[in-house]
């Protein structure tokens, strides 16, 4: 059996990956499996452990950091996140694709670690387009704006990094388009090799039959 | 304007690269353009110069070789065929992709000097329909068929220099594939890459009008 594939969707901040992430789901018949983030934050009324998120200490998480169970993490007001490298493995293991949704900063961390991963850049139609959704908030400051366009700059920039870059024009063009990326994938010799090379197996066993 | 791509389709003796690409021509609404080969066979009727073939002189065709003009290029029953390279290279700096239907020895050749194309690598469904396709026909002696079987197994082996594998088990999920991989390697970030540049200077202007 082929490993599964483990596929990052990635961006900067506004352009709407948690809404492809959500059409996808909406969609997704046991194709691939959402990764599930560990936090030191507490648990609400509702979530459930092992599903929204596998809840820890924050000395557990800095365990789990320090000895490279991470395959990323950040701080976000006061708690930590990220995603436990053990449920990631062993759902590849299993041959199932594993779907991580995060921010650019997680992403690159997921590179070093896992680079036979798929990574999937979401950008804005445009730069106009990415501006008007930050600045059309209409509620903050020119600096705060400026800031927050320089920082999608850079973030963009950071899309070398990555695979594919789909265009957030439409959610569900954009999420067709990570339907074809992924289908594509598993497509790819590296990946089918192995299983081509028992095929070939088969063909020995042929050749000393007849002969 | 991004360029073209070059898209090689090719794949063992028998496993039915010819159907795949007319499947292809049938639904293609100026998707791609085939590539038109060069030959030093005479006309037959009915065919015509830069649609069928490029008919040339054994003199000329060997110029083109041994000038570089000529992608991939080989000898059958006393004729040369071959790929032009200035064809190829203007479809694609048209911003077009261009589409080859090839053995997997001229594929080899193709992938030699434009490596930035999309190969890929038609197999049959397992060694065993490969080998019924092979032994089949019913009227060639074992000799002929172990000689084909090893051929085929060698053009598998072939396999690795190539980006993707599709498996032929039907003509047209094959070619549902082929277009899956085409419209995803679109979107990969190298071939982008330089659009999203010529954005990103859209940001230059934006950054200095605002200060």
């Amino acid at each position: 059996m082929a490993k599964g594939m483990l596929i990052v969707l990635s961006g900067p901040s506004g352009v709407g990956k948690g809404t492809v992430r959500q059409e996808l789901t909406r969609r997704n018949s046991g194709q691939f499996v959402y990764s599930v983030s560990m936090t030191t934050r507490k648990k609400r009324p509702g979530e459930v452990e092992g599903v929204d998120y596998f809840f820890t200490s924050v000395a557990e998480f800095k365990h789990a950091v320090q000895s490279n169970q991470m395959l990323e993490y950040n701080q976000y007001v006061g708690h930590y996140y990220g995603t436990p490298r053990q449920y990631v493995e062993k759902t590849i293991n299993q041959g199932k694709d594993i779907f991580l949704e995060i921010d650019v900063g997680g992403a690159i961390q997921v590179k070093e670690k896992m680079p036979e991963g798929v990574f999937i850049f979401l950008t804005p139609p445009d730069l106009k387009a990415l501006r008007m959704r930050i600045t059309g908030r209409g509620t903050d400051s020119a600096t705060v704006i400026d800031r927050r366009m320089a920082q999608a700059v850079n973030e963009i920039n950071l899309m070398k990094e990555y695979d594919y870059a789909v265009v957030n024009d439409q959610v569900t063009k954009a999420a067709d388009r990570i339907e074809k990326i992924i289908e594509s994938e598993h497509l790819k010799v590296k990946r089918v090799m192995k299983d081509y090379e028992k095929v070939l197996g088969v063909k020995h066993d042929y050749e000393t039959n007849h002969r």
